[in-house]
């Protein structure tokens, strides 16, 4: 039986200039964003009835509506949890679309996250929906930043299978180097030596490094979702959405899951996998390109291994013999993803992966049928 | 052709008791009212897939996920906005189900908003999602709670219409005497008088009195959504959501809507009407029972002539004519609804309307086939 949701489609794709200072508010960026997705499905502001984002949006609904000359809402949902929730907002949006309570959603997500509020700043109060207690009490202890937290949690991976910095370090080069020629990248024209990377300073000893983490960037990005049939009659290559799931097991917190056994983290994985295939009919490995949440590298080796590109301990060694990188049997983030393009919390990795089921992405790979995105939320993307 | 998201049902409600002065935590009152909204529908926590809350509610998926013991969430989402979204909820979790991205949804909402942070107490700032820099704006000119801006905003209603402190007074008094005979309200067994509703203080002259506020609840609320199917299955009789929808036209705002014109507000609420009726057939004011967020007195006057109970400005004399209250015509919250039974949010209003469906309120009405639940968002729940 056909699960209803994968009757969707992402049906435009749109985002602002990335940046370190705007110089405009993080509400004219959301507008902006949309604007461009909207143009590109070929629709106007008239066309869209809802509208989807994370609780962490400063971007009111309402306002942004009036922004853009949106005449009248039907629905509004946000995603709770930070960027491992960015294709969560892909599965309200379609939804929203394949239960009929809208008939084209918009995404959207903009910030100044560099030249505001950075992230990566120890914050006294992480607010509604956000598990404040328990960061509360992870502050206490000095986790006051995510580097810190991160680099605990995967410090039992990194020990378990002796991956070294060299290691994390050699996906930061492949991604910068998908960056170096991305017009849109922060890094573009800028690729990074493995021996930059070694020579970086520590975020987090031993694991992470300055070029470990992801980018902080000003802007937007923004996505339209309709129904596949719709999206058939719009203006680009139509982008279906096979699988859009989210997973979060008894045992996962949003991050400092460093407690949970292998055993736990496993059988999570395995859910996903399942639900994805539940969807789509095939097995989150079995695409063209993944597009996978790098936030900070170790992430990115698990996420290798948990959807199944490869097997446990094996991704350094994915990664080394070239796999992920340009002219590699399994791309990974040809944008530069979210430490080479921009970090948009995620969207921006959607909008590349939706790039290169259209033959649309300025590093634009051969015969791109299914594209992976994957983090705390997953989705299976591809031609119709 | 039939709206996917109507072939879904409210399988369970539940609620802890209300008081103003629970002495337990915001998660523990999640967590009691989940339970019992999972096991009046004859689930285990087991079964539940997914959960929706508001971008307001303090409690963090994961950690109430934790505290029922459900194995694994495929389905997280906040509805942005206050009690006007409570129906959004429904809409959200009814879309997850019908677009199968989860099976059995779980709605909850719980607070100390008595003996905790009070919604009634003036606050620096409003948070994420909450239209931030709209109440700073707003907060200089010391409309600084939720009364003060209720009021400026329906003053011209009530100028239009010559509607009086009394007329207002005569809905609380009928929704008071509803309370009056429901165990759970906090007004058991104490109904008002009008001269009582007339004797007691302004909170905004010359429009909203002591009575005509709503309550401040310690408490939680809970609601379980499934197929249509799958609720034929279940241990209640079946509530079916005919319609689920929020309408928000690009003039308005969370509140302070006192600029929008008369135009825009009638149109605003013709789209809403007519959306309920696409999705079920049926006009909002073809119903046996209306649950109506009455946050304040003004809202509700409102609502009937927006939904079509009656025309403009004649829900005074529909209200005097004794249509809303005991052996009415249209019986209005016969659970004394947020000013006589309890404040959560609106939610507790869903869970009338459904136990109105099921032939099991405490004030039961004869004969319930179809209950309207409206706010800034609304629901056409009912039998089969």
């Amino acid at each position: 039986m056909v699960v209803p949701l994968t009757l969707t489609a992402i049906a435009g794709v749109g985002e602002t200039d990335y940046s370190a200072n705007s110089g405009r508010s993080e509400l004219r960026l959301a507008a902006e964003a949309s604007l461009a997705a909207i143009r590109d499905a070929g629709l106007t502001p008239a066309d869209i009835d809802g509208v989807v984002t994370f609780t962490f949006d400063s971007n009111d609904e309402l306002e942004l509506q009036r922004s853009l000359g949106i005449p009248s809402l039907r629905w509004t949902s946000r995603t709770p949890f930070g960027g491992s929730g960015a294709n969560a907002t892909v599965q309200q949006a379609a939804a929203a679309v394949a239960s009929g309570a809208a008939k084209a959603v918009l995404i959207y997500r903009a910030f100044n996250e560099r030249s505001g509020r950075r992230f990566g700043t120890p914050e006294s109060h992480a607010g509604f929906g956000m598990g404040g207690r328990k960061l509360d009490f992870h502050y206490t202890l000095n986790l006051n930043t995510a580097a810190k937290s991160y680099a605990l949690e995967n410090q039992p991976y990194l020990t378990r299978y002796g991956i070294t910095s060299e290691d994390l370090g050699r996906y930061v080069v492949s991604t910068r180097d998908w960056a170096a020629t991305n017009p849109r990248a922060a890094y573009y024209q800028r690729p990074l030596t493995l021996e930059e990377h070694q020579a970086s300073r520590w975020i987090v000893e031993p694991i992470i490094r300055r070029w470990d983490c992801c980018l902080e960037t000003d802007g937007g990005a923004a996505l339209v979702i309709t129904s596949l049939d719709r999206a058939r009659d719009l203006k680009q290559p139509v982008v279906r959405i096979h699988a859009a799931t989210q997973q979060h097991d008894i045992h996962s917190r949003i991050i400092y899951d460093v407690y949970r056994s292998d055993a736990e983290v496993a059988a999570e994985a395995q859910a996903m996998n399942d639900e994805l295939q539940r969807q789509s009919g095939i097995r989150p490995h079995e695409v063209n390109v993944a597009m996978i949440y790098d936030a900070f590298t170790p992430g990115v080796l698990k996420a290798l291994e948990e959807r199944g590109f490869c097997g446990p301990g094996e991704a350094k060694d994915f990664i080394a013999a070239g796999h992920t990188g340009r002219g590699g049997s399994m791309p990974v983030n040809p944008n530069g993803g979210l430490m080479g393009e921009a970090y948009i919390h995620g969207i921006n990795n959607i909008v590349e992966g939706a790039r290169q089921i259209r033959g649309q992405a300025v590093n634009q790979q051969a015969n791109v049928e299914r594209v992976l995105v994957s983090g705390g939320s997953a989705l299976i993307l591809g031609t119709p």
